[in-house]
């Protein structure tokens, strides 16, 4: 098995998995006790809060252990929000943050703030102009990631906090992604990161809180860890997140030149050999393991079975594989191609023969798979009468020229069903006439605009449908 | 190292650790992932959650995994109240919860909601009477743990249960201390453990919300574990936890009951062998393996730094053993002596040699301890002048042949020390005359009157002072 899903949990480091077992042994008691085993339970506490925060650039007494990344995210938020809550209640986020620092932006509007997600790039990298001009006097806080989890763009985390900065307004980084491969630029105010995405265990989140940023706790008060994080602190886990921090931020720089090449290779190659497909991301600024394309008329959760069948774990931003049947936030804010993706991530240590495979396996799989969905075929149905369309574009602010020449109804049909229809219809058009896919699968979104980009054709607009969905209309070029 | 504080932390199980080393090889993807990695990681979580049911008597789908027992209470408590927000933001908890469940309560007092703390009996039982009278009609939740954690008093968890359906409220139990060892009574609606409570590793907390009880999450939202706990699910500890929790439930009736003689040993020997020594809690209902006395004229810290020189790792609610310098809330609660506490809780496999071996040693230690601090003494002040005192106790309510014939200023002296000066001067003054203790020591307002029952002298009661802290009268008997 060949495991490409670095960027959900990497596996546990050696030195760190030793770590944990000794420290099973000699970290198991209550930091907090006096007696001789939480005295060296406390002993091994301190070492690894040192070493973290040698790693990241931080006083000690600015580190706290969380129990997970997404705890230290949503807390470095909702903390640095609350400490400011007299300069206002306004919040500005990237687009493309991890879900969970989305979902703790969503709680904080729930219980009345004000939240603005401010655009990404096409490569997914944080517009710096509209996040200036979405800072305003009662802006308490500001959250920008290190580098984008699905894509790979590093972020200009160093030129956010100079805007932020300059008004005086903390910025909050998550830094999950990049904590271990990639230096933190300066400048933030509030540090989240994840031990089991540099090699360490589950159940280890770092907060870093930096002297003089203003943090009232969400939480219920605790005197452990800086009254940040209530609960019993697991020493062993922690000791061991230190050692594998410690090991890759040691490490990291000929391993990440070598998975940097690998990725190079990933991104020149599969262009190449798989026809129809993008891959995302920026091709330079970016995270050094981690790539990620989308194939044109591939369902992105067969892809994933069949890459798993073949032996390789990746993971993807397709709507199929989610639970909502939604693409991606992160492809969708970049307005990129979201059927057939597949995210892969390289652990330290992947052996460049497990890439090559990779890659000689994968046109053969995205062929076989293009050629079952194309076996289907949407219902074409008649184009309807042109001036009763006619009358519901106006209302909808499409020109009246745009009326559909043909209608490809793909109601109740997920992607990536509707793209392949449209691509098989288009020609069935003339030049310049233009054909509506109606469709209610959100990714359509998405993808037919993308399918345009791709191909060359125009696209139109979008327009709601009296069957219930959405027409998205493409004129031929 | 006799390792006596399993109420902080049960040494991990071996077979649970063995699981651990396993799982970090099976269990540490994802188990939200589709890939093989991810299924097993899923299989092997589905599995513990199935155990972890079996033993609380609930369904897999009512237990979700938290980061710690801590979270998991704060949870249960939050969580139930936001889902009844539309019936009230009255919540009723006994005044003897652990500290996590009273900080909760705290902060949802800080966000509007009003709390009833109900008091308990000398043993640290709840008394039904106040908590029946404490419910409303707005009363949201209420909250009592299973067993008490610092003096081990089993709670009528059962009888409050039913004082609660009638009422249709849902009650939350803490059953941190009791899950595996005692069987948690019927009725609950919402239950809250911590693993290394009983042999699991840390980091592993469990919340289980019965079917048809309202539950709003209080954090962001996340999809994994029913949406009631965000971040990455530690599938390995969990593992671990499930594995040491069926090997304490199918183990612990013969050991229970041979860790409960070793308790009676020590509730019966420490009173013979230690003179002016209290042992609180309840004698019979109460856990297996903990039992906790106080002893008169004792510094609680010097006494446990003595113990653990002496190879005993013990811990303490007394004052000066607690940051802020405040008694145990629990002993405060049940209004028994503070000074000179030591809880003693035996971790399983507990030998009787050591047991034997503490009860050895003890005597010598508390009376080597007394000889240290009797060394020290009080100023003796002479008595006020009579008519300023009586003054200032019509205003206080306290009669006026209560003016004391001795004033012993003990003002800015710690615990045991007031109490200490008290013993040595009551002789000084006649029978039926007051001895007004001067005290800023928050102990002294629970010790003095223990003192009092313990010696079968009067307390009179408390007045503030002039010289800025509070005066504790005594009448020689």
């Amino acid at each position: 098995m060949a495991y490409f899903d670095a960027a959900s949990a990497e596996p546990l480091n050696t030195a760190a998995r030793s770590a944990f077992l000794s420290a099973m042994e000699e970290g198991w008691a209550d930091p907090a006790r006096q007696y001789h085993d939480g005295r060296r339970a406390r002993m091994l506490l301190d070492a690894a809060r040192e070493t973290v925060a040698t790693v990241l650039g931080a006083r000690p007494d600015e580190v706290v252990f969380t129990g997970s990344g997404t705890q230290a995210a949503q807390l470095g938020l909702l903390g640095t929000l609350a400490g400011r809550r007299r300069v206002g209640a306004h919040a500005v986020v990237s687009a493309v943050e991890h879900s969970s620092v989305l979902h703790a932006a969503e709680l904080h509007e729930a219980g009345g703030g004000e939240i603005t997600r401010t655009v990404v790039d096409r490569t997914g990298r944080v517009d710096l102009k509209a996040l200036e001009a979405a800072l305003r006097d009662d802006t308490a806080a500001v959250a920008v990631q290190s580098a984008n989890h699905e894509v790979g763009t590093l972020q200009p985390v160093a030129e956010a906090a100079e805007l932020c900065a300059a008004r005086g307004i903390p910025l909050v980084v998550d830094a999950a992604q990049s904590v271990g491969r990639v230096a933190v630029p300066e400048g933030w105010s509030v540090l989240a990161a994840s031990a089991h995405k540099w090699g360490g265990p589950a159940g280890v989140g770092v907060l870093v809180v930096r002297k003089g940023t203003r943090y009232v706790s969400p939480l219920p008060y605790d005197e452990r860890e800086a009254r940040r994080v209530p609960g019993f602190v697991n020493v062993p886990a922690i000791v061991s997140a230190a050692v594998a921090l410690g090991a890759m931020a040691t490490t990291s720089d000929d391993e990440n030149r070598r998975l940097s090449l690998l990725v190079d290779k990933i991104r020149e190659r599969v262009p190449r050999t798989v026809p129809d497909t993008e891959v995302v991301g920026d091709p330079v600024a970016r995270l050094p393991h981690l790539v990620t394309f989308s194939c044109l008329y591939v369902d992105g959760e067969a892809l994933l079975t069949a890459l798993d069948r073949a032996g390789f774990a990746v993971s993807s931003g397709s709507s199929c594989t989610s639970s909502t049947l939604t693409p991606s936030h992160v492809l969708e804010a970049m307005g990129v191609l979201s059927q057939g993706n597949v995210r892969v991530s390289l652990p330290q240590g992947t052996p460049e023969a497990e890439v090559d495979r990779f890659l000689a396996v994968l046109p053969g799989i995205v062929a076989d798979l293009r050629a079952v969905t194309s076996a289907g075929g949407a219902a074409t149905v008649p184009a309807p009468d042109p001036a009763a369309v006619a009358g519901q574009a106006a209302d909808e602010a499409v020109p009246a020229d745009d009326v559909p020449a043909l209608v490809l109804d793909t109601l109740g049909r997920r992607c990536p069903i509707p793209v392949i229809e449209l691509a098989r219809h288009i020609g069935d058009v003339p030049r310049d006439a233009v054909v509506a896919v109606l469709s209610d699968d959100e990714a359509a979104r998405l993808d037919v605009p993308a399918w345009c980009d791709m191909t060359g054709n125009e696209y139109v607009g979008e327009r709601p449908d009296e069957a219930g969905g959405m027409a998205y209309l493409v004129r031929r070029s």
